[in-house]
């Protein structure tokens, strides 16, 4: 049964593992010498610009710790989103592996301002202090919104301003890329962005994040970062081979495309109904709401999913590539049930 | 084209790749929260013990660092054989992670001794000095050879009589079980070996190694271990399902065993070349030999392979689980053909 | 001339200086293999038991950064106020050597409470969060002022209640005890502290801090972290005869009586000045006050102090050791004088 | 009573204490904000250029881990001596801090070749593998040995053909610059040194260390990584006054020509006596000599002093600033004695 829990339950798309299938040929160089990686690599320079560099991880995680840890020293820190996965959703693997302090700021919208990077500033140069040296945002966020081109350039101007990097965990970047009519490139490397988390996982891949290096400089030495940082997969081939499916005939486009729309049919359906109300806008596939709280336990029955706020009983709803138009109507019908139970 | 480069070049058994197929129906929980995990696991109590734990996580790397992180602070020493894979081929990640120094011994054959061990245990309570604290041995060897029981029990012994822990660095257990014939359970576990990294990939898997922990205690904070070490998939049924299949109707053991015959029957005829001669007990699925020199070029631009030696152009071969006796066969022929014509 | 910008402006007391040169004598064992040393750890053994185990380190943030790194794993985080000196003034040493995560709260007072200590507990056993191990506490705090063992009890209640260790920066714990008319042990042990950070350098010492911990199994391993975290003095004589001198006729006492006196008067003096107000209680020895804008900069020039909070132009002025009522008094009038000019 | 332990069991050299009394005169300003520290900065140019940057800390090991930090990655390794200090006694601090592994060759006089970094460069471009990217030495070494200018330059020449850095623990660089007649700057910078520890301690100082880094752009965060590193002093002036009056009147040179000589004279007369030999060059204030095993523990009973190597009974004895000829002679006269007791 499908769940609206995360993103990550769903399974693989066929496409990719019809790429699998076919990679699963005889021989190939291992740790990333082989003809797929070649070919998938071909793919996001194609999307990225002729120098991107890219380099191919396990995970979310690993994408964003090994990003960041290109562009800092140990007695620097990097500037986040209070709700920012790398800042609570990575136990402590950006500490452990960089050394650094994550200093988030206040978002309800998982966003952040080039007002709030400044007032961060103010230590700058005091060596009792952590340095902020980057900037690192998620797009699209983890409330399911998304930064536009504009409000993507203008934090990459406050950090450039401060002479910070700027970082952007794309897990979702797709799902952003389609709400905004946007290519890749305009919403990372032309506006701004230094070092990309380009995600596979949640949109239809069995495993395997990218790395994407747009200053040839900091790609100098990212493959020992990579080994180190234990993401040098042997079989490269079956990431990579992945990744090519999903940039092969918009895979990436038509998954996220379908996500996005489900997520906002989802949530107009549950808008409609008493007592619930939308959080976040949903420019992405995932649905912030509030729910009566007699119905979550009930409903997380059936479907399983997120409380994200305790204490205001909102829950968060995920739509996943493999999630059905059907599937979303039987869940709001459930849920209709549920709060015309709980209204009597 | 087949090589004998390592036995990652290889590809996924078909029996893995079925696996991976009948996984991918629906919705599961992540993180390891799915059926496929809960079965791969009893599997796992079923060699190893009930009160086993096993964790899966991306590669061998992290397999070793993360099963090393259970055992040790960041003040003690490991000792291992000076060609050991955390030794010399994991980058730094070992001492990045664990902050501990690897105290080598060095090991013409990949094997260690106990009096090895007693020597390196001078400065123990010295604060100046790095603390040993574990003792980790590879099995099979980096050099195809293996530790009968016996051997791996006096290193227990040792360990434990100098307070140390063992760990076992199992990424080719596998060919070590078919060569002894001895279970898994009786070469680590019931050898006094605390923590095992179990290998997968390179015996027929796309990607996943196990750590299993023999005391519980040691396995009561993992999990926290494998998500701040960047290695906890999300997608977790896709590395569960393919231990499920390597550990049904004996599919490890019909791998390993298919290898190991190879490597000794290619071992066998090489040895009858003039001029080759076979440095390493053949009790894996790697040929350790010495080759003419004017042969090796030209070789391995047919068959890719490691120098393993290059002052005495000695050379590794490693068979695969998809390497078949023609390839073998066909592999000799043409170091036939080299020789002789270096012999002219 | 004095200033008023921090404690360790001051130099080193006359009893500090005359016990240096009489540790100067001969030949005595290194890294605390001397009878200075001995003596010392006796005199600390009186104030908090004679279990009670105390480790010399060359200065603050290794007091807390080594005392801390007894209590956790790199997976934990760490509950302190926003403004704690490990937060926000000692670089990224907490991160970089512990691994670990700062988990701070709103403190306008320098203080934390059991609410807030409760309200970070949510995902405790959640893999993917940082798990809070410790509360760390400053006494006095870094706005000079004090929890009384009530709410210290409180404290350590919340901590023990979720299996948290609880530490204590106590580099003003002087301070803090002759406000509190308690003893070192009250406040300490016998409110539930299991690591002290106990101050030297601020209270007239040139160099040294203690880290005295109290469960004997929390050291057994201690003298490890301190030679690894470059903590371990060779000429250790020289830091033990300085806290012997301290804890010898009460030295610590007398200097932590006269700051905190002259902290008062400083404070009252400064209140009865026309659009002066002071921000804080004065338990230790800094006085937190509001001032008008225009006189900071001239009187910066005389007296260097640190402008703790620019948008309320809040200062921050601290009494040393050696500070002389005299002094203060001068200081005021040139206040009072500034105040008069800018108020025309 | 004098030993011959090490010279750490020294005091304090009487003009660095007159020095340390002179400093302590009112309020200066902290972390280095004062006037010793620009003078004790000025002396150090004087005698490494004026472009040479110099950062005091407390000891050698955070002297020599620090240095490090700034030449290295962490996925980098560094080359030094077996019986390197950083090597074998600095507990696992460099891995810790650095992450780095450190490649140890054999080294029977305590010194390195080039030969020896030569054959340790064999896997560089090779991503498993850690990147060698600094080769460390120690002058003078832990063996009484120096290197002599030409062989600084021939190692440094080997350095920086393979794009490495070049670094030096000179914890006792003073008596390696008295034996080799030559300048501070002739035996580092000039010779091709890139980042310098120079010894304080051992030399006749209470505590400090400094680390002398001769390219600026190596320099410029140097101050974040030891703040990061939990070495920076508070009340700085009294770390600086004390490398001002070493480095006032010779007094370095007077010091090390004292105990280079009453080595000298101690080897000699040891020399002299039945059953004992000398088994390194005498170049520094340390003697390496092999003793009658049966005179040992009787000897120690009177003088402490570290076996050095148990299985030939080879001691270490060591002179330091204060010990005097009559001290000599006196040992002289108790192993006398002995060697004869135990002859009969």
């Amino acid at each position: 049964m499908k769940t609206f829990a995360s993103d990550n339950y769903s399974g693989v798309h066929p496409e990719v593992m019809a790429a699998l299938q076919r990679a699963n040929e005889g021989h190939a160089g291992s740790y990333g010498n082989d003809p797929f990686t070649a070919s998938a690599t071909k793919k996001f320079k194609e999307h990225f610009g002729n120098d991107a560099e890219v380099f191919f991880v396990y995970n979310g995680t690993a994408a964003n710790v090994l990003g960041l840890s290109a562009l800092t020293h140990s007695f620097h820190s990097v500037i986040c989103a209070e709700g920012a996965h790398i800042n609570v959703d990575e136990s402590t693997a950006p500490e452990k592996f960089l050394g650094c302090k994550l200093v988030h700021v206040p978002s309800p919208n998982g966003k952040i301002t080039p007002e709030q990077i400044n007032q961060k500033l103010s230590r700058q140069g005091d060596q009792h202090h952590p340095q902020v040296k980057v900037v690192s945002i998620s797009q699209a966020t983890e409330y399911g919104t998304v930064y536009d081109p504009g409000e993507i350039k203008m934090i990459s101007k406050a950090a450039k301003d401060a002479q910070l990097y700027f970082h952007m965990d794309g897990s979702r970047l797709s799902n952003a890329a389609v709400t905004l009519k946007k290519s890749f490139r305009e919403l990372t490397r032309d506006a701004g962005v230094d070092i990309l988390s380009f995600g596979g996982t949640k949109n239809g891949m069995m495993f395997g994040e990218a790395i994407v290096i747009f200053d040839p400089a900091l790609a100098a030495d990212f493959q020992y970062r990579r080994k180190q940082g234990m993401q040098l997969h042997s079989k490269m081939r079956f990431i990579s081979v992945q990744f090519e499916a999903l940039l092969t005939n918009s895979l990436w486009e038509r998954n996220a495309t379908h996500t996005n729309s489900l997520a906002k049919k989802l949530a107009a359906k549950l808008r409609a109904l008493p007592g619930i109300s939308i959080t976040q806008e949903v420019n992405a596939n995932g649905v912030f709401a509030i729910f009566p709280r007699p119905i979550i336990a009930p409903l997380q029955n059936d479907y399983p999913f997120y409380v994200w706020n305790e204490s205001i009983h909102e829950v968060r709803l995920m739509c996943s590539w493999d999630t059905t138009e059907d599937e979303v109507e039987q869940f709001v019908n459930r849920v209709r049930e549920l709060v015309g139970k709980s209204d009597q």
